[in-house]
């Protein structure tokens, strides 16, 4: 691990800027050490210097976590082909016209997601490696679809908190009755990006015995604080 | 207030009943009074001594509320008519069958509801010119048809949990979109006795600009432990 940056936070937090090979990386370590890990992703397309995620990793840090984060392949920093940048455009102009967009879906996120995958594996194969890391797996994340197919091709996460998830590809729909660790899923009741519907019957796929919907009032962004106590709650009830 | 019986139960709370009138009632009291005050209802057509309610009550008065409880006309131990009974027995087998009950359910429980709610603001008055009790007033509930009521009926009702929620008369389900105080909605996801859509639609309607729903896979009776600290916390946010 070859750190890039370091500084103290408030709570005795440490925030940590390394890379892994090509991979930019953040990690997040309590005052206490070693600490269960959470693997914390961004929304698909937002760098892992997002503010809210910043903010969410911060907070799950000062309770005692650590927390780790990337810009995958084509994510964030990380170079964009041409062709994918007109592909994104293209499907965020469908979603904002209500159009169908779940070609654009497929073409765009799908590929995305199966990048995404070995590139968080290997991203936990190093942290695992670290002296402050011990302890069970956590998965948070703005990425429903990555944390479906990460929850289906990693056995070291144990437990994943979920933000709803309309747009989630066709594979990672199917891939949902095969994910069976605990789940908090988290939907915006009037998310213009997530259509309810969708959302729900995402929630009823999954394979899991324990899972949990925490449903909103409110946009996309509009996710009230107390959800990110929820968060760790959650996670203190299957990491410690 | 007339006590006809108390006990004193682990972490200071003591448990009273008594009656007001021909209600019988009983109040849990946490070890640091004046304390605020939750009403919390048994599920329609169950006694006060309902197991699972005392359970949640007894929790809510160690976290620090005063809790009270009765059984309202028609409910518990209070006198039924043979054509109550006989009605309830009707709405029980068609819901077993999978058969029609709204019809059923507009003649019995709609009237048990509107005679609930007067029953429920005179113990409240009496409740409150005890020195045991301060603050404002929540409500927690498996009776969500006689929480709707109460929320629109009674000012000094700041907060509820409630129990989703799938069989409740037309009036509550059209008072919802006048209920605009804090809500906890909890819904068990696969609950025979409450159709998963209905309840939904129900959580939809409410008027508040706070609301929240819980939903777990499971079961009429499978809700999870943590969702009673969960309520707990709702009222902590809303009480306190």
């Amino acid at each position: 691990m070859h750190v890039t940056s370091e500084q103290r936070l408030a709570d005795g937090v440490r925030e940590r800027e390394f890379a892994l090979g090509e991979t930019p990386s953040t990690l997040w370590t309590p005052q206490t050490t070693p600490a269960p890990l959470v693997l914390m992703s961004h929304n698909n397309g937002l760098p892992k210097a997002d503010p809210r995620l910043v903010a969410r990793a911060r907070y799950t840090a000062a309770r005692g976590y650590a927390v780790a984060t990337i810009d995958a392949a084509g994510c964030g920093d990380r170079p964009r082909s041409a062709a994918d940048e007109r592909a994104r455009a293209d499907l965020r102009r469908a979603l904002r016209a209500g159009e169908p967009a779940d070609e654009i879906l497929e073409s765009v996120v799908g590929p995305l997601v199966e990048n995404a995958v070995p590139e968080w594996r290997s991203t936990l194969d190093a942290l695992l490696e670290l002296p402050v890391i011990d302890g069970p797996v956590g998965y948070s994340g703005g990425w429903a679809a990555l944390g479906i197919a990460l929850a289906v091709a990693e056995p070291r996460v144990v437990a994943a908190g979920l933000f709803a998830g309309g747009y989630v590809p066709r594979a990672q729909r199917e891939e949902a009755r095969r994910v069976t660790i605990p789940l908090l899923f988290l939907l915006q009741w009037d998310d213009e990006g997530n259509p309810r519907q969708r959302a729900l019957d995402l929630f009823d796929a999954f394979g899991s015995e324990e899972k949990t919907l925490h449903a909103n009032l409110g946009g996309h962004t509009g996710t009230p604080p107390f959800e990110l106590e929820d968060t760790c709650r959650f996670l203190d009830r299957h990491l410690r």
